[in-house]
């Protein structure tokens, strides 16, 4: 049942090699485009080229339509505007648009000379709405049917419709006089209907449909909430424009995920796409360099107390674990809130409650860390005032980085900036600073203190 | 369009508190579950009691499908093992046997005696398998129908099916004399061909089913790659056993995305559910005291070097900066290479390119951050020697730190453990100890040499 990918890429060169379409074509019946788009990666540049000129125009979408966007754009290179032009007027609108967005002006241009100007005018659409709006992922194809009429001819609209909208969708959609979005019939319910029934009678009001300016997180949202194969997508007046399927959502939830997830590693997301090592190189740089800057400005911060470090070298050696800990501790409140903050809107009241639990868990596992560090420091080096140095230096960095960990992202998303900007290195390493500081103002204190 | 759950906790409130069961089961016409499910978490248990008690069933059952896990236990103690059972009864399999695998063992006993033979059996038979694997997930609930059938013999059975299936499927499946699955049909297929059309003439073979044993990932894997509203799950005999659908695959995405994020972050993904500050402090402490320990041993490692610090207190101010940057970079290449490890299998082949990448972007990002610390370090202090420790430190700490934070996450993942354990506080404190003894090392030497 599972098709190897290494297996077929043998296949499919060999199949190449020796000039053999038919027993190509042949080889290639049973195998789903995805597949083929997965073998992609392992053949070269003239293999590729060979293989879009000898796929069936409808074929060559699909794999196209499949095959990653990291790849993409240097397949497309190798096809001439004729071949595009061909291949993308038998895609879904949606899948079309994305193949425009990612030619290089010029070749878009000569392409959308080259389609029929429904097709272009469908395109030029869609491509109106920015890339992360339910505008961005919706496609034109839907099938809708008036409030007035029967079963009968919903069914002959679906036959009108299949050549362009396939069979992968799940509701019609119902519309009143003026266009306007009035309710849904899944197709379950169609097909156990007489075909006299009126469509009016066998509605379910529950669209659960989205405006095309809505973000595409906020989408993903209510696909996750109400289960749903599919959504209607509506301008302002409630008019069907067009819908999202449940596979972009997918993708969405995945982007998304990853997005935050390298920004808590201090990298870009399209380094998980990023094959060459002076792009990954590039892409980490900017973090790491900030991150250097951070820590020479630690180093400077350190260097002001060096009467009080070469007096008593031992404090030197808790700098590390002080500084370790206030990274830790504020990644942690930072990525409880970030991801808090992806799920669901955060309103004020809620806000408010986050923040002082994240004060409560700072105060407990301060205390416990304090506790077992001041015994470690006391006990080691037998010097009490060491031990109550480094124990109330790290009860201090913990309630602050906690709070501030929380509290910086919070902050962000209330001025609708993205809050998973307020992890990683830049979080590390300002509480790197705020830790030392802290640190060695307490030795300084309580040396100067306490005789 | 949209529901406002406070405005709707409000509603409802008032509605419970004055005793009109009525009004309040008319409030509630039109809200779909999943909303009334996210007012519950703004009720009172008293009130939440009551409205359960005064739902319709069918209705009880979608809500209860609906509340998140970490309330649901909470609410599932409201009820009496009579109620609990009901509402089961309404449910589709693999909600009710989730339902089930929440209560403790006795009150499941109780309930699973109070529940018609046939929907126990099919609980014990879904309960049977791993959690996060295909069986886990799947429901027992589908259309099929046999291969020498009409489209009329499959309208009938969806017409049968329909109380138990509902209007949330996308095919029906095909199965030969024996059971075996051998395809499936469309909805929309089913609808546009003739009553008396034979169901072998319409058949898709294509139909991507999975073992019942198949881990829940690779579930996934296989909705996202050929973009599926639903697969069918079978045994090794290839016979159908139920299916899965996308809605349920939304969530374990972003179950698996917010593992792997909350690894990194160092804490457990259930935080993000939990709200007690005293179990979230507990989530958190088992990765902190681990930090704690690294740190003491980070701040052993240094006392052994007491005599070359008291003798350069310079070297000392460099120890976070070189500490962080050793962090910095092992948690970026153990990330990339987690999600990498997240996103497809990786082979032999690809694993060795994938950490010759790595060591080529360590190269290039070990060279610029070293180059710049040398002179840092150098034109600050205006010492030579200095510089040229903490620079090679540097470029020494990010080449070893990069490679192993990605070579820890493949070796952890090729003997099948999770590669996400490689990363978060485990990585950042180890490469603190590392980056000590390549600096101080470095110190030693270079002092020794040169005079």
């Amino acid at each position: 049942m599972k098709v190897r990918p290494e297996e077929l890429a043998e296949r499919f060169s060999a199949l190449l090699a020796v000039d053999d379409d038919h027993g190509f074509l042949q080889a290639l019946e049973d195998v789903p485009a995805a597949d083929v788009a997965e073998v992609i990666r392992n053949l070269d540049d003239e293999k590729i080229a060979k293989l879009f000129k000898t796929l069936p125009e409808e074929f060559s979408a699909a794999v196209l339509v499949e095959i990653g966007e990291d790849i993409r754009e240097d397949v497309l290179e190798l096809l001439t505007p004729h071949e595009i032009a061909e291949v993308v007027e038998e895609m879904d609108s949606d899948d079309a648009a994305d193949i425009f967005s990612e030619l290089e002006e010029e070749r878009a241009g000569e392409v959308a000379e080259l389609l029929e100007a429904e097709d272009r005018a469908e395109i030029a659409q869609l491509l109106a709405y920015p890339e992360d709006s339910a505008g961005g992922i919706m496609q034109l194809e839907v099938v809708s049917v008036g409030l007035e009429r029967t079963v009968a001819r919903a069914i002959e609209k679906i036959r009108l419709a299949f050549p362009d909208v396939g069979e992968d969708f799940h509701f019609v959609y119902v519309t009143d006089d003026e266009g306007r979005l009035v309710g849904k019939v899944p197709l379950p319910r169609l097909l156990i209907s007489r075909a006299d029934a009126e469509i009016r009678s066998l509605l379910d009001d529950d669209v659960h449909a989205v405006f095309a300016d809505l973000d595409q997180e906020e989408v993903a949202q209510i696909f996750r909430k109400y289960d749903l194969p599919s959504v209607p997508v509506v301008d302002h007046e409630n008019r069907l424009l067009g819908r999202i399927t449940v596979d972009d959502i997918l993708d969405v939830i995945q982007e998304e995920a990853a997005e935050d997830y390298s920004r808590l590693a201090g990298t870009d997301d399209e380094e998980f796409r990023e094959e060459s090592i002076y792009r990954k190189a590039g892409l980490r740089l900017p973090w790491l360099v900030t991150g250097l800057g951070g820590g020479l400005l630690s180093a400077f911060v350190l260097s002001r107390f060096e009467v009080r470090l070469e007096s008593l070298i031992a404090l030197a050696f808790f700098v590390p674990v002080i500084t370790a800990m206030g990274g830790n501790v504020a990644i942690q409140s930072s990525a409880v809130m970030v991801r808090g903050l992806a799920v669901g809107q955060v309103t004020g009241r809620d806000a408010v409650r986050r923040l002082g639990r994240e004060v409560g868990v700072s105060i407990i596992t301060g205390m416990i860390c304090a506790g077992l560090v001041f015994l470690a420091a006391w006990l080691w080096w037998g010097d009490l005032r060491l031990g109550i140095v480094v124990g109330s230096a790290m009860l201090a960095v913990i309630l602050i980085s906690t709070s501030v960990g929380a509290f910086v992202p919070l902050t962000l998303s209330r001025v609708k900036i993205d809050p998973a900007l307020a992890t990683g290195p830049f979080v590390t390493t300002s509480n790197d600073i705020l830790g030392i500081l802290i640190y060695m103002g307490m030795a300084t204190w309580v040396y100067g203190l306490l005789p």
